[in-house]
């Protein structure tokens, strides 16, 4: 039987662990426009929430019942992990969750490969990420790439040499953290103008919140859509947006200018191939995506070429990764 | 005897040939506060300025002039090349030269190979500078780096996993063009506020002779060593800063933040060791330095740690790069 790959993502809010054959996988691997889509080849996959007051104990009872329903009995032959966090990934342990305590340098992969008695790889979900699309998604084409989530957030990983980079301390891909505007507004991080105060659901809704107070007069389309404000989300103001609210369109403008001009320069400190756009903010429309490869061609050299495409695999992605983090470690005779 | 590695620099204004054996960096390679100093080792050294009218073709009858004295009727085992322009590295053919006509496509690595008859790699000055100094100079305890030239522009290259990343077109490296304002003046480029625009020693000179003319209270210390204005240069704003001249100081200092942000914000997205800053405006002496760290420091997020340290290799630094360039050409047996 082809050896079994056990893939786990430990979320903030929410965990999935999935299933996957080798076999399936090596042929799943061949740059094909006639692959059959991921998700069709997940021999078992499991999703659970993690309840609001959970602790680091607490989402490894969950991760663990998640497991042994999808085993059934039966024995991974590698592990592969994405932990929503910064990961030492040379020896697999968890520095912190910024969402949930008790994670503060727990060891996961030694734990994980003591319950198991198999190899295990653990990295922060970002990277692994990068990972999933660049073997089984969008940048499967591709040795280079940027893999950039956009939601809450603004994180990335990169994709060199068909390898992972990770940095001198496992801190590359904090494009969220770079500074595009330095008289901008304050970032959580002290800095003024930073792709993440730009570009990042919750700043865009908190930014269109503002201009409702300031401009009483504009916003008419999305006042409409939303009666109470507190409830405001990225996706009304890409629905208002889209159906022709100019407040809306204005903020959805600069928020895909901020993150074009990150991208922009990422492209000319590194010229990848490709960047890869995931996370909900993605979903906010053609319009959305205009800006930001307009702004990223403006920021970008003439010669540095690079294409902006959207994630294939979605919130499976670090699943996916997993599974190509877990590969390498099944020993060659196995394969 | 030891093979005999030739180094070949193509400078915009000036050339310059130098000749070593192999044994002899192989020593240097050892990263030793003792190492002795890489000019000691050159077994040969030549330099020639290049005519003001200057084509390639003058250019390449310059260099083997240069060579023809190094060699002395000698023949090399491998030859590697720095150009100062965009080179295809996979090719070795030359793009074009800024600086000089007659370069555009030039197949520098066919013909220098058919010349001598031995192997040849030819990359742009930026790559194999930071060749150079990763290897013998100040970033030779580092597995990754990014050299920065900062003079009459701002280029620089990468170096990976001890090797060069030069991207997926060879245009890795473009710092001088990252937007760190966009609110700020407007550089050759088309855009706004690049690294370049704000930190090159050209733009500061020009920066400052508007200064002068719009406050023409200020600047004493520096109107005094300057009586010419047209004159003024990189060298005497940081003279005068020295000597204590307010408006230098503020020049230098804007200049210095802008770097010090690009140098930031390529932390946070590739989180290499080290920066090493070479070219002259480095020679701006201590506030200039002062601002640059501190702003990268600030720049960077707390977790991104690096070192900003001045080139070692000085001019040489392309010399020395095109050393470690040519070694992996001489076949194993020889080595």
């Amino acid at each position: 039987m082809s050896p079994l790959l056990l893939a786990l993502d430990f979320g903030g809010t929410k965990h999935a662990a999935a299933l996957v054959q080798l076999d399936a996988i090596q042929a799943g691997t061949r740059p094909s426009a006639t692959r059959p889509s991921a998700t069709a080849q997940w021999q078992a996959y499991q999703r659970a929430l993690s309840p609001s007051n959970a602790n680091a104990e607490v989402d490894l009872a969950i991760m663990r019942s998640l497991i042994q329903s999808l085993l059934n009995g039966a024995q991974p032959d590698a592990i592969g992990v994405s932990f929503g966090g910064p990961v030492d990934f040379t020896t697999g342990t968890v520095r912190l969750s910024h969402h949930v305590p008790g994670w503060e340098n727990l060891p996961l992969k030694q734990l994980l490969e003591t319950e198991w008695g198999v190899p295990v790889s653990v990295d922060n979900d970002a990277n692994v990420a990068a990972l999933g699309e660049h073997r089984f998604g969008a940048g499967r084409e591709t040795n280079s790439l940027m893999y950039i989530t956009v939601s809450t957030g603004v994180g990335g990983g990169w994709i060199l040499n068909n390898q992972p980079w990770r940095g001198a301390a496992g801190m590359a891909g904090e494009i969220g953290h770079t500074v595009v505007d330095p008289q901008g507004p304050l970032c959580l991080c002290g800095k003024r103008g930073c792709v993440e105060r730009l570009a990042s659901g919750p700043y865009m809704v908190q930014q269109l919140r503002d201009r409702l107070q300031q401009e009483p007069d504009r916003g008419e389309i999305l006042r409409s859509l939303v009666l109470d404000q507190t409830a405001l989300t990225a996706q009304h103001i890409s629905q208002a947006a889209a159906q022709g609210d100019a407040l809306a369109q204005e903020v959805l403008q600069q928020a895909a200018e901020a993150l074009g001009t990150g991208i922009g320069n990422a492209a000319n400190l590194i010229n990848p191939q490709c960047f890869i756009l995931g996370g909900g903010v993605t979903k906010a429309g053609e319009q959305w995506w205009q800006g930001v490869r307009q702004s990223a061609r403006q920021t970008a050299l003439p010669e540095v070429n690079f294409a902006i495409l959207p994630a294939e695999l979605g919130e499976d992605a670090p699943l996916w990764g997993a599974i190509a983090l877990a590969q390498p470690l099944i020993s060659p005779s196995a394969q």
